[in-house]
């Protein structure tokens, strides 16, 4: 069904060249437009790790859940807009631990009483969304504190800061697919088999090279239309980024995790949630970072405003708490999902700049 | 022998009417007036609560434990003391988990080497807290960062945020009476039985009027006089309210949950402390914010005292890490109430503004 | 073969009589001496507690394994270089639940698949060094808010608050010694046979009184140079505490620490890092507000300035998860390293004042 929404692929590359002016038509079918993309695009990259060995399920899943994420990030680095690039790093990092965590507990624990999930595993992932919390309140705090004695501290920081975290994330892929996969595999239920064909390769690769490079055009065009969006809207590009442009990224997780848990398999719901999460913060943030140096107009920093680092302190804060006991029922997804919708009023209610 | 305070009604009235100068005299005799008629209206609504069946034990008395709480803060709501309102909302969330639960933790640590509790229902508790500290944060950040730039939003925010508590708690009843009430049950022993007769029904709503009827009127003249006590006192009204109002307030908790820990019932004394926290996080404080709409002078918002806001954070990350493993021991009290005591220090060492 | 590092002892204190201009020269080589003999002073304080009976381990360990701090820090108070010794009271906090804990999970992580030690004790440690930060952080919350109407307040609240952590220090030995050594004890193996000869009481004495002297001497001049060292390698004094000081005090400590882990103890490794800091937070640091009342040029106040506080928060709260399931693994070592670098990273980067 999501297939149809491919139809707004073409259309907001016509509105995009023939009616340069309406920009939040170009903005809303862009967005529709990439739906079904990334979509496939992770469909295309599930069917190439089932190839390259390895049942390494969740993870994989979510790695390349951000690709779309990554490169509409790299569409407004380029463009210099690095308030929304920060903002949908932010709106990245909540969003799937509240909204796409919640909605899947939710679902889940509507149809069962208790759902269980490995908790070695969970556990070893709120410790690094609450690193990937440090990593971000540092700079901010350093600017606060001495940004202005030394200004060349930020970016040394910054850069410094994005190593760090690089390298801490390899660690992990390390743990959590070399040496310790056990705390990954799921408590309740063998892998489901998948029912569907397998592709053949070059199908997969072409996929792959396709929904990229289709993104990528969405991307550029979406990016453009941002600011004129937010102002006839009356938003702040931070709203648009942290709430509307992640959602939009986070779209085909949400779906995952959601059926993942309704399936009983919340260690796959939880992988994809979490793990997304903790990709978009190890990997994704400090990449842009070091990417700024290269394509960027001027270097970006990891100096997020003080708002974001609150919003993302509150939800690793709650998240931590939720997935220390391996258990999860409705409950548990209702308090996430109240986290997000305080946030959400908070950021919606702020005014433009 | 509480009941011999009943004799502090009067005296109260009396003076109140004929030594109006003597404000100290008045605000001491009213509250230790309002002291056994809340211990009544509780022994009156526990009544009213066994009649309509389930045994729904700690919650059901934390419910109505915060009836003269309530009470109080709706009579310091109509005179416009929203300060007054706000310190005891913090007040009572800080001591039910701090001084109760300390108190009632080192009083069954004394007797048990070692109490066990229900992990999961704790866990849930200690959710609902975080929650809470979210939704007390977030409007002074909001106030903090966009604050000036567009007033309205500060009200808005804190209607949304009162409704988005309410929801929740009703939300967090209907978990713990009904989808999974197990995670509210005692792990140690049988239901006490009540050795005392059970009142008629005509008696306990006799009862129940009478003392809702005499703390309203002992509250009135109570507010009335906590601006010239705190003066003649030298100490800050936020003092008065977070530390006095909210211990008479919460008395009637602290002497169930200390017996309950005595008895070895850990549960129970859990259930009453960190409820009644919840009960006034997500219950009273948003039904204040929205009853000041109606009767207030104007409406109360929200937003807290960064002092507030920091003692409401640290007493909720600490009872996290004491609640987290279903045990309690004496030393855990200790630090509870070491706790409790850094902050009263710090409170009652701070300047009349 | 530390040993040999004891002919820097004659060195430094030839150089700093000889060549008092070469400010580095004497800093190094003071520091260097002062390693073996802390470790030393390390030796005998065991050999006089094997002595007194009770097999308390870990905690003597770390209690005694300060005392080099505890000389360093005293100096420092004379001096009247309150900077350092705050940053050396939280580097040292920092120091041994990030760096020390760390690489010793580090090390045994790499040996062993998973390790564990007694769940119990590792919580009542982690709340202590949550209450800890909470004790750290009232103090700067309150100058930020009151300071300036009420200059007393702060003495008055520092001299409070140092009372009440050595209370509740108290507490914690009688908890960890008398009435609940049990949460204490090693979950895997038996108590190590010490394999070497007991030493004589008037030997451990004498080693005692003659390691205390001469780091109480190496101290003074160590502390003469900080100042000028830190001006000849444009580094902040913070950094020098926080980093460079709190490392050597804490070298003994280090190496025990991994020793331990890579003998699959955990427990005694997680006693002598999390306990030192415990030791310093709850011990140290208010008996030198204590001591600066009577030896220092003024009294010292608890006020720690936010990038110190900020650093123990972040430092305590991975800690309170990494040591919440009773397992470590490498990965958790590299997460507390991480947090260390990042820390160690801001600081290195903040200009001299």
């Amino acid at each position: 069904m999501l297939n149809w929404f491919l139809a707004f692929v073409p259309i907001a590359i016509v509105l995009h060249h023939f009616a340069p002016g309406r920009y939040e038509l170009v903005f809303i079918t862009a967005a529709i437009g990439i739906l079904p993309l990334a979509a496939w695009l992770g469909r295309a990259t599930e069917q190439l790790a089932d190839r390259s060995g390895e049942g390494i399920g969740g993870l994989l899943n979510a790695t390349f859940g951000n690709a779309a994420e990554l490169i509409i990030a790299l569409a407004a680095l380029r463009a210099g807009l690095y308030d929304v690039v920060k903002a949908t790093i932010v709106g990245s990092i909540v969003g799937n631990i509240l909204l796409v965590l919640g909605a899947a507990m939710l679902a889940g624990g509507m149809r069962y009483p208790e759902q269980h999930f490995n908790l070695a595993g969970a556990r070893a992932q709120a410790t690094m969304l609450t690193l990937a919390a440090i990593a971000l309140i540092i700079p901010a705090a350093y600017h606060g504190l001495v940004g202005e004695l030394y200004a060349g501290g930020e970016k040394s920081l910054s850069i410094s800061i994005s190593l760090v975290l690089l390298v801490v994330y390899c660690m992990f892929l390390l743990f959590s697919l070399w040496t310790h996969p056990s705390f990954f595999c799921g408590v309740n239920l063998p892998d489901d088999e998948t029912s569907s064909q397998p592709w053949s390769l070059s199908w997969s690769i072409a996929v792959l090279a396709i929904c990229t490079s289709a993104i990528a055009w969405l991307s550029e065009i979406l990016v453009g239309t941002i600011e004129p969006t937010a102002q006839a809207l009356d938003l702040s590009d931070i709203f648009i980024g942290v709430f509307v442009i992640a959602i939009l990224g986070n779209a085909a997780e949400h779906a995952s995790a959601i059926t993942a848990a309704i399936k009983n398999r919340m260690d796959l719901s939880l992988s994809i949630a979490i793990g997304s999460s903790i990709q978009v913060a190890l990997f994704v943030a400090p990449l842009l970072v070091l990417a700024s140096l290269i394509i960027g107009p001027e270097p970006m920093d990891l100096l997020f405003g003080k708002g974001l680092i609150l919003a993302v302190f509150v939800a690793v804060l709650i998240t931590g708490q939720i997935a220390s006991d391996g258990r999860s029922n409705w409950l548990k997804g209702v308090q996430l999902l109240a986290v997000y919708l305080i946030l959400g009023l908070a950021f919606f209610l702020t005014p433009r700049a």
